[in-house]
């Protein structure tokens, strides 16, 4: 099944101790699709200006991501610069010039209407509700945002979260969103405004997937060395949502794999910067990564004396 | 076999949003041994006051812990007040009386000094090197360490980590030790300093376990209701060397197994004030959450056509 992701497509000028890049390309809806293409076909929505290189397109195109529904215009380009200390968990943004995504009112077309599987990447959640409100029966929605929607636009994020399937934020917005400090309160109060599943992210700590009943803790990947935490989340939601796709059939066993998924693909796209990862990687590099992680949290089960709780210990010698 | 442990037995006092308590039992040394009896014999070194309060000695013995170590001398009990704001993973420190402690230089008996397996609670290194210096031959030593140490006797934490074979600190810690903020980085600088394996424990995100070419990854626990964090890293070294003990061979295999014992016992302490949730806590409980932190961190393995990297996507639809 066919993915379709509305967001941003940006030029980026970022800095981190490891390195600068001017005007690269980036956007939510650049890392998402760039991420999910590995596992499924993606149509992105989105706008650019006329300054817009057609490099950029040729690359999302060669990687067989659909572009009906990007829509160039005249103006500038949408442009986030921002950088990271060697605390690379939270970007300092330095300056944001929204450009033409300032008018963005998507109009999908019929065909992109029938697409199965949405995802609202993080934007005016009074455009992800006109956007759910064009697609003709998707059988799965998952969204994004973030603080400055939960404390500005409450009321629209809230009837958008009404139709969603599953919520993918970070721990300080699940808290906002909760108004709760607790994660597992937090994530029992955002389920009850309708997501059936909540994907936590929490940068190199990894991320939880919540559903009504169970926790999933995924690690993140123990890098040595990180270039730059741009697009992560994002390319998370890609491989998530890519691998759920996919599947086509969503039960508890497959979300949890589409969230190590997910990690494996966030744990590439900070290997370097921009998506410039994504254009060399593999899928057996993939597949590979995935097992690391299966090697990363196993561990046996207890000897049948200690489980069965028989045992009992000597005093001290 | 029994392990030793020196550390701290302390009158703590603790406010936490859930609640206060007064002059509750406390220490490094406590909620080690309290967590450790689950699964070995422990002897305390330590001393109290005359103030100190014969029950919590009759808490400590039931528990079978010996106390051939812990001496009583003229003064008052060492004591810490602490309290704890909504994030709970730093406490903010009040008050602090070392009291008996300032002057405390333990001399071992004959038979403590034969004890197989060592635990360093977080004291001054120089005290911890005099307690090493006493041992006839440990099979297995482990130690802990903090931020005041790191900066105020750092020659004599390295002359201790020498001769330690795991070392277990909380993040920070550990890249303040290691003067990096990458924590993969960080891990190889630590072992170079003389420990096998490291812990670095990161409270409601878990801890990781690395050695000399491998990274284990567990998650913490995700508590609905945690009341009171003190003591949860001393309760993890606890079940982390109790397990250790009693499995008496030492490989990974065992080592990622001690390490989520010590997230189960962690987990536990924090259910509850001082050691209260030791007092009424059983081994099936222990082997239950065993089992849900398989079930917490268990997914399946990549379908084969995705393992094998041999997939074509089709373009999008």
């Amino acid at each position: 099944m066919s993915v379709l992701v509305v967001g941003s497509v940006a030029l980026d000028s970022v800095e981190t101790p490891f390195g600068r890049r001017d005007e690269v390309l980036g956007g939510s809806a650049v890392y998402f699709s760039a991420s999910a293409s590995f596992f499924t076909g993606v149509q992105v929505v989105g706008v650019v200006g006329r300054d817009f290189p057609e490099d950029h397109l040729d690359f999302l195109r060669s990687r067989g991501i659909g572009l009906d529904g990007l829509v160039r215009v005249p103006g500038r380009t949408f442009r986030w610069k921002g950088e990271y200390g060697f605390d690379l968990n939270q970007a300092r943004t330095l300056d944001t010039q929204l450009n033409v995504f300032e008018t963005f009112a998507p109009d999908l077309s019929p065909a992109l209407r029938k697409l199965p599987v949405l995802f609202l990447g993080n934007i005016d959640p009074d455009l992800q509700w006109r956007v759910l409100g064009q697609m003709e029966h998707p059988s799965l929605v998952a969204a994004d945002t973030m603080n400055f929607w939960i404390t500005g636009k409450n009321g629209s994020l809230r009837r958008t979260l009404s139709k969603v399937d599953v919520l993918l934020v970070n721990d300080g917005e699940a808290r906002m969103l909760a108004g709760e400090h607790n994660i597992v309160k937090a994530a029992r109060a955002i389920l009850a405004l309708g997501p059936r599943r909540l994907v936590v992210k929490r940068g190199e700590y990894g991320a939880l997937l919540f559903d009504a009943d169970r926790v999933f803790t995924a690690p993140a990947f123990p890098l040595p060395a990180l270039f730059d935490p741009t697009g992560a989340g994002d390319s998370f939601a890609g491989g998530f949502m890519g691998y759920l796709a996919r599947a086509g059939t969503v039960d508890s066993r497959i979300f949890r794999q589409a969230t190590i998924v997910g990690s494996v693909m966030a744990s590439f796209a900070v290997e370097d910067f921009s998506i410039d990862r994504m254009r060399t990687l593999s899928m057996p590099e993939i597949a590979s990564r995935y097992r690391e992680f299966q090697q990363l949290v196993h561990f046996d089960d207890l000897p049948a004396a200690l489980a069965e709780g028989t045992i009992s210990i000597p005093a001290a010698g």
